[in-house]
This record gives C-alpha cells, sequence and structure tokens, in this order.
C-alpha cells in the first residue's frame, strides 16, 4: 500500500488563457493526487495532470451554488489524508478575493504541509491584454483594486472613497453593480472619465465594451453582457488602442506635459 | 540569408523565483533571438534562451543608470529589425510601474508586431508567499498599489489619500521613504497597524521585517535593509505566522464576528 503524504497546495491558474499559468503551477498539477478546481479554472490545464489523479469540480458560480466554502475546505483536507498531494486550483490568483487565505488556514490547523503558487491576477492582466495599463508615467500613480460584492451584498464603502481618488480602479465581481458604481463616479465628477469592461479575458471568447462613467451601463446592456467581468475605470482607460483620445484629453497630461 | 521578421514581446519575469514565469513567458524566452533584461530579473531565465541568442542587460538600478529608458526602446527596435524576435524581459509585471506601455507603444509605432505576456506581480505575490493576502474576507475589502517614487521624486499624494483608506496598501519603489510614510499613516491614527517589508521576495535571500506603522522604520534600520523593497500596510498584515495578534484585535474583526 503507498504511503500517504498528505499535502495541499493552493495554485492560482491565471485568468484563462492555459498558458498564463506559472511553471511551478504546471509542476503541481503535474504531481497531483486529486486537484480540486473552480468554475474560473480553464480545464484544459487538468489534462496535466496524472491520469489517475481525482478531478473534482467545485466551482461556485453566482446565483448557483456548488459546494459551500465549508464543504470545500474539508473535501481538501480529507483528500489530503485519503489521498495524498491535493492541489487546490483557483482562477487567477488565489489571495484576491479568492478565499484562499481560508483554505490554507485552514488546512494548516490539521498539521498538514501547504504551499501557495502565486497566479496571474485578472486584475493586473486582463487590461494589460487589452493593451490599458494600470499605471501609466504621466497619467496616474497608483491602482486600487475593489469588490463589487462584499460579504453583506452591499457595495463596498472603498468603492465611494475610490471614487474620489485618481487611482486605476479595478473592480471584480462588480457587474451586477455597475450602474450604481457608474452613478458613484459621475456624482464625483468622473462622468468623462474612461471605462473598459473585459468578459472571458484572455481566452478566445473574450469581449470587451468601452465607453465612459456615464455611457457605460448603457454599452454594456446593449451588447448583453453577463457576470462574471472586470470593471476598470480611470484615464489609463484612454490608452486604449480604440480610445487613445485620452492622450490629447487628459487634463493631467495637459498639465504635466 | 535568414529573413528578418521583426517581433517584439514584452515578458514579465514574476518576483524572482524563476518556476514563477508563465509557461507562455518561458516559451518566449526559448524561441527568442534578443533579450533585453533588467536588473530585476533573475538571470537563470536566460538559461533557457536558444545558445546563439543575444542575452543583453540594460538594467536600471536605483543611482546608477546604466541605459536611459530612450536608449533601451531605441536598442528594443533596431535588435528587432537587425535580428527578428526580441524578448523585452522585465521584473514583475511590466504594466505596474514597470514602462511597459511606453516601450510597446514606441515599438508598435515602427509597424513593429508586438505581443505581451504578463507577469507575477510582486505586489500581491510576495506578500502572499509570505501567508499575508493581500485581500481577507472580514478584514478588508480592497487593496491599493501605490509608487512611493513618482516622476518628480516627490511623495505621491495617492499615499496620502491611501493612509485615510482601509485598503491595503502596497507600496512599491518606497524604501528610501519608509520613515515619512510611516509619519503620514501614524499621522492619521494608524501607529498601531501592522506593516510587513520583503527584500528580495521569493528568492533563498528573501528578508522580511515585520512591525507596526509606529515600529517598522527602526526595525528596518536595525536589520540595516536597503532597496528594493516592498512594504505592505493594512490589518490583512496581522495574519502573518508570526504576528496573528491581529485577529484577536483587529477592531473590525470585532465588529464583524
Amino acid at each position: 500500500m503507498k504511503k500517504i503524504n498528505p499535502k495541499i497546495t493552493l495554485v492560482g491558474a491565471g485568468p484563462g488563457d492555459p498558458e498564463l499559468i506559472t511553471l511551478k503551477g504546471l509542476k503541481a498539477i503535474q504531481s497531483a493526487d486529486v486537484i480540486l478546481y473552480d468554475a474560473l479554472v480553464n480545464t484544459e490545464l487538468l489534462k496535466e495532470a496524472p491520469e489517475e489523479s481525482l478531478k473534482i469540480f467545485v466551482g461556485k458560480r453566482a446565483g448557483n451554488h456548488r459546494y459551500s466554502q465549508d464543504e470545500i475546505n474539508l473535501l481538501m483536507v480529507q483528500y489530503a489524508f485519503s489521498h495524498g498531494y491535493v492541489i487546490r486550483l483557483k482562477g487567477g490568483d488565489p489571495f484576491v478575493f479568492g478565499r484562499g487565505h481560508e483554505e490554507i488556514t485552514y488546512a494548516a490547523a490539521f498539521g498538514i504541509e501547504t504551499a501557495i503558487v502565486p497566479g496571474i491576477s485578472s486584475c493586473i492582466s486582463l487590461p494589460e491584454l487589452q493593451q490599458v495599463p494600470v499605471t501609466r508615467r504621466g497619467v496616474n500613480e497608483s491602482f486600487w483594486v475593489l469588490t463589487g460584492t462584499t460579504k453583506s451584498g452591499r457595495l463596498s464603502n472603498d468603492v465611494r472613497i475610490a471614487a474620489q481618488s485618481s487611482a486605476t480602479a479595478v473592480i471584480l465581481m462588480g457587474m451586477r453593480k455597475l450602474a450604481k458604481i457608474a452613478r458613484l463616479f459621475s456624482a464625483n465628477g468622473k462622468g468623462n472619465t474612461p471605462v473598459l469592461v473585459i468578459q472571458n479575458g484572455s481566452l478566445p471568447n473574450e469581449r470587451t465594451a468601452l465607453g465612459t462613467v456615464d455611457t457605460i451601463t448603457d454599452i454594456v446592456r446593449e451588447k448583453e453582457m453577463g457576470v462574471p467581468g472586470i470593471i476598470v475605470i480611470g484615464e489609463v482607460v484612454g490608452l486604449h488602442p480604440e480610445m487613445n483620445y485620452a492622450l490629447a484629453e487628459s487634463d493631467f497630461l495637459r498639465q504635466n506635459s
């Protein structure tokens, strides 16, 4: 009988394109006994796992919970003790609104060896693949990553503060609250600030919407874009190849050129 | 004579550990004719490049500029026309304070085919590898990534606003201004907020300093930590295994438990 060495590694699968996983993450998958994977993970990656390994979908989709967080935590630990090396494969980076810290802390409490392999987070990489940098010398000096959906379901107060700052705002899990978010930014004098919405980023079926704070809600509705999606609000969006008017119009650039 | 197909790909090398490059980035390196690489790139990655390829160090180190940005832009384009496939290999992610957007825009203006491969950014991954998540359900709802060093050399005004917010603040290129940053946060009633400083993150010679806003400057001085380094300020730092008092002491958790 094979000796069981329980170990759990949390691996970030990246934003969608299977080649955007790290080399370290790929190697972890290749030596897995069990893989517990989420809805946003590209299933192409599962082909890299040993044939005999268990591949278990534990994805939670908005409005259609398949496993609760408690169930996932428990499965992860049970499989580590029963099968050995468990890879907890999560979309993007597991420590960005991913509850990865809760999972790894839970596992460690059983004395199980744990490791973390960061992933390419959608918050930086998806605008990047659209040629929009979250920061650009001469345009802005910071970016702020927020969730549109908090534990309580309300809009985070941080979004209100972000609307007043000059940071690029990158909002994850905010598609259902897009109209409300846009009103907040508009109320802070940012009606003309460019906005980029990205869905299925880095994948062949990627879709985008480009507009301003005042126009984006209608554009997204016309394009019938659903969830999930990422919302990028800031002058840097004006650098998008189809929208580079900002280089001429940005007050910031005028003052700093 | 070999036909030259000029192409430039901007590749993020990740935070240091050579296995934290993406599979796509690795493949790009493996087919390079020329690699232009920065000071923060792990040179282990150059071993993956074809033997006959040119590997050129164009790193800029603080206070010791080797190539100007204009020179790098020009080299990149010249080598694309003279040698073919140029990989511009940059530490972390090339679109996070990396001037990657300037470089790719410059290249595209010559009609050269360009591509971007995102990298693992130190801003999320380095605290993560220290088991500190930039976001944690029940602790905070956003993180804000800032530069300590702006174009003009002054401290970014965004740092002043961040000191007033509840976002985790991740400050890159801020080590020389650590005392000033700490005073700003302290003046906003955050003297006891935990702080993590990371140097050579993800590498065997990684060093860290853990403290609070009011103690971190002395701790970093005693440890004789220089530049570069990343500064993480926020309640999430209290989740660090050597510092988990925050779980008990955090006002946020008390109110929300």
